[in-house]
């Protein structure tokens, strides 16, 4: 779980954006936040504003072609991507435009030495960056945001919490929604009742193979009903022999 | 735009979160944190370990069944969701098993006098305090948080920017991935040469429609190429005459 006796570098996330104050934010809290204390990764944030040229460093100028807001410019953002090249991992650009991001993508992400994090701000960034940069585009989500650095926020928690020694206790990892194809059951905690409404018997049971069925049970139920999507995944994996355990 | 002359609150979200001091975090950059300063919106915290009641104020327990992880009791959620009943706007549990955020729940949300963000860590919330409380589930996507605060920061953000006022320039809400069911068109600013890559000619033409309409096909192409998803959906919209301009 350490990395004693090794020379590699902890995990580096690398993040470019108008809004370096806004870093570590949430990720400065809870086991996250534990983990970037005990160098278990790393944060780092580069001012994209820090490479404007002119003399208001003005980062961002009017869309050719006319239209509604502004856009960052290609010789402001490209040299901040080139400052980041010796950072550890691929380039990521947070834009509603890229692939949807999910747990899969998370696990791949945790893999790289580090993740290097593009925060647009405005209409978005110069085309021409993208193109030079061969950045992967990465959405977190089906809607707009103002920028993305709440974005890179979210994939950097997703991240962190895979990283090795992170998490408290590890066995809570593999345990949740999407590891399995399948939304978590439903949990129950002290007090056995509360309000009328008890804890169902089963939990209460002590009989480990009773619990785990009625879990599993539950969670196929909750899928079904909620997310055909991934009902049907499910059920092709399973089919399929996948990387299906129960 | 303005408000003055109603007696109407502005929108107001109250979050339920035992990290109060992570808000607003990002909310407060930029144009939604300038939409805080001018009262266009109101952001209050529910700090939930204030409703705990052992002498070591603890929120959280071991799940009944046994597993990894912890469970936040009941009683005390209970007791903050009770506490919040007086804030404007549907209560919603940021969870990963929850209907998948999207723009169109942007918008609805938008519309609300406000919203009641409840905020889970550890392995999630007591079920029945979802059930007695009839908390709208909602997941920003498939992935796993160590919280639900970084997810609520993301419904707020995209949320707040839809509010009459926030976003500085208007005109630029209605042009963007997702709000036409395509993803955005590229963007390119000065300077016109850039490391050997010049803007496409067209944009530099001065001519609307043709504009427009280079625009719309970069669009189109890049929605069909990246997320057939959307793709389908927009072409079954042009074919049944929903609301499609173009």
């Amino acid at each position: 779980m350490t990395r004693a006796g090794t020379d590699r570098q902890p995990w580096t996330a690398t993040v470019l954006t108008l809004f370096p104050e806004a870093f570590p934010g949430l990720l400065g809290s809870s086991l996250a936040g534990k983990g970037l204390e005990r160098d278990l990764w790393r944060l780092e944030t580069l001012d994209i504003r820090g490479f404007a040229r002119d003399k208001h460093r003005s980062v961002d100028d009017t869309p050719f072609g006319g239209g509604a807001g502004m856009v960052m410019r290609p010789d402001v953002v490209g040299a901040a991507v080139e400052a980041s090249a010796e950072s550890p991992g691929p380039l990521v650009y947070l834009s509603p435009r890229g692939r949807t991001f999910d747990q899969a993508m998370a696990r791949e992400f945790a893999e790289e030495p580090g993740l290097r994090l593009l925060c647009g701000r405005y209409e978005g960034i110069d085309e021409r960056v993208l193109e030079a940069s061969g950045a992967r585009e990465v959405s977190i989500g089906d809607y707009v945001l103002s920028g993305g650095e709440v974005a890179a926020q979210v994939v950097l928690d997703a991240v962190v919490r895979l990283l090795p020694g992170v998490m408290g206790n590890e066995a809570s990892g593999g345990d949740e929604s999407f590891e399995g194809d399948l939304l978590e059951y439903p949990h129950y905690t002290r007090p056995a009742e509360w309000q009328g409404r008890s804890v169902p018997e089963v939990l209460l049971s002590g009989h480990h193979e009773r619990v785990r069925q009625w879990r599993r049970a539950r969670a196929e139920d909750i899928t079904e009903r909620r997310r055909p999507d991934l009902w049907h995944r499910y059920l092709e994996r399973r089919r399929t022999g996948g990387n299906e355990e129960g």
